[in-house]
Parts: C-alpha cells; structure tokens; sequence
C-alpha cells in the first residue's frame, strides 16, 4: 500500500494580490516559500518517504516541490514536470484582479465563476500573447489540446488523461507519490480519487497552501484513509 | 544542430575541505551556489536555451541544476537525474582529507590516484554503511552494478551506458541539453565526445566549478565547436 500526498504550493505573489492567475508563471513570495519548506518538515516528521513527485509546469508549483525534497532530504527522487497537472485555466480573466472583475461582472457572477462546477469564464482570445499555444514551453503540445478558458469540470477532464496515464500506474505499483499541485488541479484530483463526492462538494473542496493531505491506498486505489497533515504557523490564502 | 552545455556543480563543502567526496552526498557552499546562479545567468546572457537536463542523483549537481534553470527562468523543463553520472567512486579514499591520505600513501601514489586514468583507489569494504548497494536511493539497481571504488576509466565506462542510452538519442534528435556533473564524470562525457583525445589529456582536462562548457554539434555528434563560456568572478576549486 503506497501513499499519495497531494501539495498544493505555497502562497504566489498573486494569491496574495488576489488576482486570478491561472497559467500565469507567477512565484512564490517569501511566506510561501517557509510554507513549503514546513510541509517538507512536516513530511519529514511523520515518517513519509517518496519514490516519484510530479508537478505542473508553473514555478510556484516547481520551487514548492525543491523546497519539499530539500527539506525531506531526497532531492534525488525522478520528478515528472506535466502541463495537465496546472491550474485551472482562468481564460480572460487571468491576471485581473477579483474587486475589478467583480466591479464589471458583479458578485454573483464571479461567485459562480469561482465555485461552479461547470461554470466556465469568458475565454482568453487566440491571439493573445498569453494563450499557452504561443508559449515556447507549450510547443510540442497539439494546440486544439491546450485551454483558453476551463470550468472546474474542464480542468478535472484534463487532469484525467494524465491521471490515468501517469499516475494511476505508478501508485498501482504501491510506490509513494508526491504530487505538488494548485488549488483547483488539487480539487480535480480529489474528484478522479473520490469520485462519490459531489459536483458542489468538490468544488468548495479547500486545502490551505502548503498543508500536506495524505491519502492511504489499496492496491485497487481505494482509499484506506486521507488526512490532512497538521503544520504550526500555516497560514491560507484565497484559492482564485 | 544543437548545443550540447556540460556544467561542473558550484563548490561544495568538501571541495572547499579539499576531502575526496565521490559518492558522498555533500551540498554546495554559498560560493557554490553563486557560481550556479553565475552559470545560469551567463547562458542566459549568451542566448542559450534547454529542452532537457541531466543530473546526477548527488544534491551538489541537482541543486546547481536548479539554481541554473531558475536564472534562465526555464524551471519547467525535464529533468532526468540518473546514478550513472554521479561523481567516480573514490572507493576507502572517500571522506578522507588529501592531506590525510598523502600522509598514508605518499604524494607519488596519491597523483597517481588522482590523475591516472586506468589506477583505481582501494575500494571500500562492501559492508561499509557506506556502500552504493545499501543505500536505500540505489535499491532499485543490481548490487553487482554499483561501484566500490573506480578509475577514471571505470567512470567513463559506466557513464558510457547512459550517454548510449538516454543522452546520445535526445542530441540526435537537434534538442538542447544541459548536462549538470562532477568533475570526473565531466571527464568521462569529455572522453565520450572527443574520442581522440590521450587518456593522459582526458585525465588532465579540468573546468573550475560552474563554467559552462558549451558544445555544438552535428547530427551525428561530430563537434563544430566546443567554448567555455566566460564567467565574471568565478573562482575554482580543485577536483578531487
């Protein structure tokens, strides 16, 4: 029986803008690069090792996982850096920041934006310099495959694909597994490991920045037992 | 064609004690982590760009690897860190001081240690806890593999296996590669680009901490060009 922790990273310099970021590279700030390295410690104290980490290809998801192995001490463990394991994304509003969005489209709107399942933002324009075909990091990746704009469903959707192709395997082989991730990619796969949560749940699913939840499997990927680690001083920040 | 950049990790602890570290998992110093981050500013600066890196499993080159890719923002790109380019294996001289093992054995002996090709130290007892085999991060490779103890030559053949296995493949397919090692498996990738070379030159051949050694190639691996790339600052410290 192998364990599967899921990392959401610490704070961006956007989480505590409160703007929406989405695929936008944004870093971490000073307190959630100590969120990372206390859920390393955490880690570490329980007793938990790791064989495999995977992260998206977002910095602050990245430098979450260094300072996580770092302080657990195995740097030296493969890390595999995929696209569909980053955060939802946010299509036009990326990068705008919540008081303005809401200014334009009210409170209600942007509520369901944030906590719809379904509900999908205005999409982000081809042509934009930012739309992640036009990425340079993005260009082996069929462009019809890549998002300008996902609901929380969409983003389960693609997370999927990669679930069952590289991670499902791995974790059937009872190896203990790392996934450093954001908040809503964190929400997708809790969804694909507890598919009888329900649409609502799922999407008001919150883990604080940089508090471990640690799943126990069977070798069927039932779950034995999840818990969240607890961390001294961890502080949250707004999941956009 | 693609560039080929080979870079030795930033001055770690051990060098700067001047001990025979090998296998022995040492961090860098802070001067070492500033000739990392030199490094990576340089092939910034020069216009270089990554699709790939390699690494060995050794926190001195993976950390050089990360503080290289986190200055040329290129964070996101795959990494694949393997045993086989770990440092040579310096045997029952690992851990000790030079000037310990001078005492011992004589400076003639101890050159001949260091900059002999094919003369390879006393190997280390296999039940030193110290041993490749039982370390819980080569579980996973047949005992009979791991080394004791290598000459030069023994590290060039088994960096050998890798580079015809994973490295050799990537470059023939035109992708940029960045290479963080030590100074003997440096060596041994050296030896395997430019067989002409005299063993006696290979031995001899000697890149100071964090300087990029930058090769183009062909498609068939023939060298166009090979340049280290100028470093402001950068100080060396000596391989052992």
């Amino acid at each position: 029986m192998g364990n599967l922790v899921i990392v959401r990273h610490g704070e961006s310099q956007w989480n505590q803008q409160n703007r929406f970021t989405g695929w936008t590279d944004i870093d971490l700030t000073d307190n959630g690069q100590q969120q990372a390295r206390r859920a390393g410690r955490a880690l570490a104290e329980a007793g938990i090792r790791f064989d495999l980490a995977f992260t998206s290809v977002l910095k602050r998801v990245i430098r979450s996982q260094w300072l996580i192995v770092d302080e657990m001490d195995c740097m030296y463990i493969p890390v595999i850096s995929h696209w569909r394991l980053n955060e939802r994304h946010y299509g036009a509003l990326t990068g705008r920041s919540r008081a303005d969005v809401i200014a334009e489209f009210g409170e209600d709107q942007v509520w369901e934006w944030r906590r719809g399942y379904a509900s999908r933002p205005p999409l982000m324009d081809r042509q934009d310099a930012r739309a992640p075909a036009r990425e340079s990091r993005y260009r082996d990746i069929a462009p019809d495959v890549l998002p300008l704009g996902e609901s929380l469903e969409d983003t389960v959707a693609r997370v999927q694909v990669f679930w069952q192709e590289a991670i499902e395997p791995v974790l059937r082989q009872d190896k203990n597994v790392l996934i450093c991730t954001h908040g809503n990619s964190q929400r997708a796969l809790v969804r694909l490991l507890e598919p009888r949560m329900s649409d609502a749940d799922v999407a008001r699913f919150d883990v604080p920045n940089g508090v471990p939840l640690v799943y126990r499997l069977d070798r069927d990927l039932r779950i034995l037992d999840r818990r969240s680690l607890p961390i001294a001083e961890a502080t949250s920040s707004s999941i956009l």
